[in-house]
Order: C-alpha cells, then structure tokens, then sequence
C-alpha cells in the first residue's frame, strides 16, 4: 500500500506573534508527506530549484518518502512569505514566487502510475490532472485546493473533481466553490460536482465529514501554545490519507478515525515541522485516545423525571 | 427539584437575511424557562412592564414554569432591537431600552428561597448578586454574562463567580474576561476566578466544557437552515441546566449529556422560538441520538501497518 501526492514543495518566510523564520522547508507535499510517512509509504511528485540542498532533504530522510518524482530544476525553489496575526485561522500572503514551479510538468516514474491512494494536495487544477492522466490504476483520490484556485480556474478545478472521491477544503472555499453560504448545502453542491465525500477544515474548530448518508463532526485539540499554522492544512491530510491507505478499505467508520488522525498530525504541526517530523507512533495513538476522551459523552438510559 | 432563573423578559425586534420580526418576546430568562421546562420545574425571577399582556405570557402556560417571582411593573418592558448579516454568529444591537429592568429589585417568593439549581442568566451581576443573598438553600449555581458587564461592572461580575459552580460564556467573553487571547488558559484563568466548570459557547462551532481535570468539546447541529440565532444561548443553557438539575447530580458524565442536550435545545431554537416552545420529548431525545451518531468514531484496535 502507498499514497502518491503531487504538491508543492517550498521555502516559506513566516511572521507569527511568536516569532519570526526565513526560507524554512515547508510546502503542501512536504507537511503531507511527513504526516503520511507515519502510516503508510509515499511517494513524491513536485519540483525543487537549485537552491533547495541535499540538507534540505534531510527532513524526508529515514522516512518511507519516494522522492524519485521530485524533479531538481534549474532556477530557485518555490517560495511563500506570509503573516499570521492572533487569529492564527488566517494566514496573510505577503509574497509568491513560484520559480520552479511555473513550468513545472509532472512526469511520473513508472513505479509511480499505479498507487492505491492519491492526493492531489494544493496546487494548480491542471498540474493536478496531468498527474491523474499519467496513472494506470488507483483506488480512491482525495483532492484539496484554494481560493486563488476556485477563482482563476474554475474549469480545470471541476474537470479534476469530477475523477475525485474526497475533496478537503476550508469554510470559505467550501462556501466560495458551492456558491452558498450554508455549508451542509454547500457540502451537498460540492458533492454534485463529483466527490463522494466532502471534508471541511475549521482549523481550531475541528472538521466536518459530509458522506452520502451521514455526518461526522470532529473537535480539534484544545492546545495552550500553538506556534505556526502553516501546513495545518496539509499534515491533517496526510494523516488522514495515511492512514485510509493503511487501512486498505475507504469504509465512512476508516474515514472518520482517519479524519482523527489527521487532526492528531495537525495538533503536533502547529507546535512545527520538526516536532511533526520527530514523533513516535506511541504519540500518534495517545493523542488519537485522548480526541476520544474529549468528544466522549455516554448515551442516555431513561428519560428525565418530566 | 427546580431550577431557579432570574433574567430578562424582553421585547425583541430582529432582523435576519430571512426576515424581520417586530417586538417579539424574547429575554435571557424567557428562552432558558422554555428550554428548561421540558426537563424540570423553573422558578421564573424578572419584570415585565405594563405593555407585557396576558397574550405575551402565554408563551409560558402549560409549562411547568412558576412565574409568582415575575413582577408587573408601571413602564415599559425591556427591549432590544438587533440585526444579523450572513454571518449569523454575530448579532449588532441597534437599540436597547432598559425600561422597568433598569430600577428591577428582586424580591424573592418565599417558596422560591430553597431551590436545587440557579441560574443567573445575562442580567447585572448586582441583580445577580442581589438574587443570590436572598437564598437559603441550593446545590448548584450556573451564571452567563456578557461583555457589556465584564467592561462596566468587572468587580461586581467577579464578587458574583466566588460563588458561581459554572460559568457559561462565548469565545469572546472568555478572551475579555481572562485577559488572554488562548481559550485553554482562558478557561484556567477563569477557573481561578471561582467557577469549577466553565462552558465556552461557539455558536456554529458547538461548545467546550472545561472542567478541573478534563476538556469535553461537543459539535453544533449541522442545519440546512437557521433563521434567527436571537436567545440560541439561553436555550442552550436551559437545556443543560434544565437535564443536569432532572439527573440531581453534577457529575462531569451528567456535564457532558447536558451539554449536549443544551446543543439539542439550540438547534431547535434557532429555527423560532415557536419550534422550540412546541417540542416533544421525543423530539429531544431523537435529536440528542443525533448528535451522538454525529461525533462518533471507534477506537483503533491495532497499530496501522507502519
């Protein structure tokens, strides 16, 4: 079993109130395949400049992270600068280069193009489809994607939905993307666009699971110090598509422990990327029991006296 | 048992994306009575003016509500006239009359002095206060507040908590009032202030239980429609004030159903105050298996492959 993503991978500038990083490693496909590599093996499809070293690829190593779809091109890697106030929900984008990425094609190794499970993480709608183009088989397909995405490529974006079975998206791009302001009934929308099923992320609320026949509500941890949202996002999908993967069967009860697993990876990004990349599975499966403590409420037996 | 309120009965006029309603009775105790009266008996404490007829109390007939601690006074009744956009978790006032609320001395019926459970719903903590003194006997006191009062009137609010069990209060509250932007301190600072229990209400998000040993978060209902969220925190806290006084015992497990059952009775009132006044037991219970399918996951069994 493995998962196959295809996403960015970048050197982000962040301001928190907490501080401050220059050029750290980050990226949606970097936080998705280190929160992923504790479940199951994945393999990489992205591009890196010149500038990006073999020290830099040292956040992938030991892990079971194929790196042979992660092109070395001429030019400077991806990079993003971005602020966060005391409302971590909301990042402020104060600077994009792609470099690298602009031109980027994806070509897959051979080994790549039958992979169980893949994610499309946040990237352009058409390099997404070039890479499901090139797969000779796979079993389910999770998707994710942005505002800028929803806006400038509203075509590309729903020709790939139409091939998805699970799109995760936040509220405003859920309700940007459905064009209503409910969210179950964009949730229903979404669904009419392809997807089976619709995650949406609430950052420190927690995430709703929208299937064909039910809901699921999860909390997010209630944490005291949360440092750097950034990859937030894109960790809690590789927990959750790690684990489905693991799994091996994509059943709505696999779905939403997997959907606990992923707010388990993101409850340990927003602390960093190093603390992510050095848990041990012990952890993982604490933190899953202790979302189980804090959503636990018994059923009830009788009636009340009226 | 009884649950004793004392609060507000008010004239409300509030417009929605939805509609607009023209001096509707509302009130912080007006909801909380009905809400709680489905699970245990309630002492009513308020004043109404002399525009408050017969017709508006009918509201409150055929309902186990005592309304000998309602007082009729020469005057208007309090109103309060607000507006929500499309993001329904924040109301605008646009007017507030206090009217007869203003120079409102709560006198105690005799039979009211002992009851098990109050709650001193959104009023002036001196009112609170004032309550509270003319009390022989209770097991058990839940308070709500806003930040109207954590601004004007910090010491009297905080005189209140030495004595309050729990408090209730939304994200925003919990910030003001703790002084510190990270609702996990927020609470522990809170606690230190008296309560032993503190619920942070999240409108759409749900809600969290903060409790000496433990963190209990539960979901909000996903509805297709909400009209007017105008007293969905009064009617959830009579739904947990109302269940937890029906159990006798405020043990964290009856915490935790209350809690939910509070979400049961705000998902009903935000669709009107009539839906949530002409429920049937039934209703709520199908509705608290609901919620109970909606934040369920099972436990991991084993370890996942990796």
């Amino acid at each position: 079993m493995s998962v196959i993503v295809i996403g960015s991978v970048a050197f982000d500038s962040v301001k928190t109130p907490f501080g401050e990083v220059e050029k750290a490693i980050g990226g949606s496909a970097t936080y998705f395949a280190v929160a992923a590599s504790y479940f199951s093996s994945v393999r990489l499809v992205g591009a890196v400049g010149e500038d990006f070293t073999d020290e830099h690829l040292r956040v992938f190593s030991g892990r079971p992270i194929d790196l042979s779809g992660l092109q070395r091109r001429p030019g400077q890697t991806f990079y993003w600068k971005g602020e966060y106030g005391f409302d971590l929900n909301q990042a402020h984008t104060l600077a994009v280069q792609l470099n690298v990425q602009e031109n980027f094609q994806p070509e897959l190794p051979s080994h790549y193009r039958s992979t169980d499970t893949v994610f499309l993480a946040n990237t352009d709608p058409e390099l997404q489809q070039l890479m499901l183009e090139q797969m000779d088989d796979h079993k389910f397909i999770a998707c994710d994607s942005m505002n800028f995405w929803i806006e400038n490529k509203p075509d590309q974006l729903k020709k790939v939905l139409r091939s998805v079975d699970m799109l995760l998206l936040n509220e405003a791009e859920a309700r940007q993307l459905a064009e209503d302001p409910n969210l179950v009934k964009a949730a229903g929308k979404i669904m009419q666009l392809g997807p089976k099923h619709v995650i949406i992320k609430r950052g420190e609320y927690g995430a709703l699971l929208f299937s064909p026949d039910s809901v699921f509500a999860a909390p997010a941890y209630p944490l005291e110090f949360i440092y750097d949202p950034t990859g937030a996002g894109d960790s809690f999908a590789g927990g959750v598509i790690g684990y489905l993967d693991s799994t091996g069967t994509f059943s709505e009860a696999n779905l939403r422990q997997a959907i606990i697993f992923g707010s388990v990876m993101a409850s340990y990004n927003v602390v960093s990327l190093e603390r992510l990349a050095s848990l041990s599975y012990p952890e993982i499966e604490e933190r899953f029991w202790e979302f189980k403590k804090l959503s636990h409420f018994d059923g009830i037996e009788s009636a009340p006296c009226q």
